[in-house]
């Protein structure tokens, strides 16, 4: 099964792709999605949009998999990622490929067993089970591995462990 | 000037198309584009993008106008919206069409001079500009009208009036 996790904002769209295989995931490629702060919010969607296109037609993934939105925010910032959110459902919906999603409490269970684990804690998580030299970096590309692993280990074989 | 103006939501989206002509404002078209609740969120936004993109299409209008979120509301409102908000100005920036923006206030404004009439007055308003025999329903197709109006307000000819 092949995973595109994303961490979709307007400034910056975290993805990565994870292939599971019986006992294995392995990252087959992640990356940055940035859009410019001085170009008009619709271009900055538009910018969005095409680049996960490009994404979906190049690694053709099973399933593409995003975090709920943390509820606990105010209303500007829900705003602004529910834009950016939109246009990225939207790219999988037009090339057909199913949504999964999860709560943050979802994502933190998964990766730490521990519901309020620190940030950089599942930023160390992934890095340990994708075997990474390192953290990915921005926060966005290992966030989008993390939810893509929570995918993983859903619909995990009896074989497949976070260790 | 041709103007398309709408009022994004997931379960429906209102849009109206006014003709702007030396001192006069006439509805070409409106209506509301309505998504069934049963569906996945992807497949409603498809919905959404896939209209927007038929009515940029038909109408080719100069404009886009959407009116900013009222921030007085809470986190799951704003994201909701923002996804459907989200991808109507990326249907706006394929066709490559500008979007301009107003703020509630700013359309009351225009249709009322008093920045908190109640809505049905905007909807009056709408009616009586635009020599409409009754107020548009649902509301969001009125409000989609009301800020098609705001805008051409804001760009009028020293002719043009509300009256």
């Amino acid at each position: 099964m092949r995973i595109l996790g994303l961490d979709p904002g307007i400034a910056r769209c975290g993805w990565g792709v994870i292939e599971v295989r019986s006992a294995k995931c392995e990252v087959r490629n992640c990356g940055c999605i940035q859009t410019e702060k001085k170009e008009p919010l619709p271009i900055r969607l538009r910018v969005i949009y095409t680049s996960i296109f490009s994404l979906l037609k190049r690694y053709k993934p099973d399933v593409v998999v995003v975090e709920e939105l943390f509820f606990n925010t105010n209303a500007k910032t829900a705003l602004v990622v529910g834009q950016a959110r939109g246009v990225v459902l939207l790219a999988a919906a037009i090339e057909k490929i199913p949504v999964a999603s999860y709560t943050p409490l979802q994502v933190k269970m998964a990766m730490t067993s521990f519901g309020h684990a620190p940030k950089p804690q599942v930023g160390l998580m992934v890095k340990k089970i994708l075997s990474l030299k390192e953290v990915p970096k921005p926060d966005d590309i290992a966030d989008a591995l993390a939810v893509a692993l929570t995918h993983a280990f859903s619909y995990s074989s009896p074989h497949l462990s976070k260790e």
